[in-house]
């Protein structure tokens, strides 16, 4: 069996999240983000403050960092009970059930706090690994913008908003 | 006929701004912002700065600032080319076209910047003058999470997400 520990993240693991964080991103097929986006602008988007909350997947054998995940209320006011959640899992490590850990921890957490929904802005559509794996925690596909997000190999594609109850 | 000047916003316009922000924001029936957001916050929410883009729409007669509008893309990196913007009326000014014109703006805008989508993220279910608008302006519902917005007198209500191709 492999067991990951998922723990509030520290401003100490940052180095570690960056090393794979770095390479997600410039990949640009997953993430909305700039593929250049520079180190400190990264590390202001991802380790985020209370009330929201930024937690790290660790391997039990071996201590190394593995996956990331950071939650928050996706809005406020009137729709401050919908929370939304990113994940990112090392490439070195796909298929071992880390993104379920990481995805089963978040709504787990959103439940606790009282949020009532759970939405994903922007899955893009050909990710389908992580599209399979929302759908096995529960969500669906709220709509898919045609041709919203623009592929580096596969060109553009649609980007879903998924969503569930909680 | 009623005509409005639209241009982009200056920190003078701020106080004309927040005399209407703040009780569209308080009221709670439209916008997914806290319902006591201090001013501050929401200053630094509202004008934004380049390539993002914050505008007013002015009365020709008289010259009060009766509306407002900011555009800015949506997300990053694969995703860049989708838009988003929000909208505000002074309530004591509806029915009047601004909100018309400062759509009709925005999309320009998008246009002309090289977007080819616009989403609108969380359009009130119940603010059926905006739905309304935006579908005349050629938005249509993605999809509508349901009972995702808490609407002080209307319950929980579904919040839209919108979009238009440009």
């Amino acid at each position: 069996m492999y067991w990951v520990l998922i723990r509030d993240a520290t401003n100490e693991d940052w180095p570690e999240i960056w090393s794979f964080f770095r390479v997600i991103v410039a990949a640009g097929e997953t993430f909305s983000y700039d593929r250049d986006m520079p180190e400190d602008q990264a590390r202001q988007v991802w380790l985020i403050e209370p009330p929201g909350r930024t937690v790290v997947a660790i391997e039990q054998d071996g201590g190394a960092l593995v996956g990331t995940a950071k939650m928050h209320a996706n809005h406020g006011g009137g729709a401050a009970h919908v929370a939304t959640a990113s994940f990112m899992v090392d490439p070195q490590h796909p298929g071992r059930g880390i993104g379920r850990a990481l995805g089963e921890h978040v709504v787990a957490w959103a439940q606790a706090e009282g949020f009532r929904l759970m939405q994903f802005n922007a899955v893009v559509e050909s990710n389908l690994r992580a599209v399979q794996l929302w759908r096995l925690l529960g969500f669906e596909v709220l709509g898919t913008l045609p041709q919203g997000f623009h592929h580096p190999v596969d060109g553009y594609v649609g980007l879903h908003v998924m969503y569930r109850t909680l």
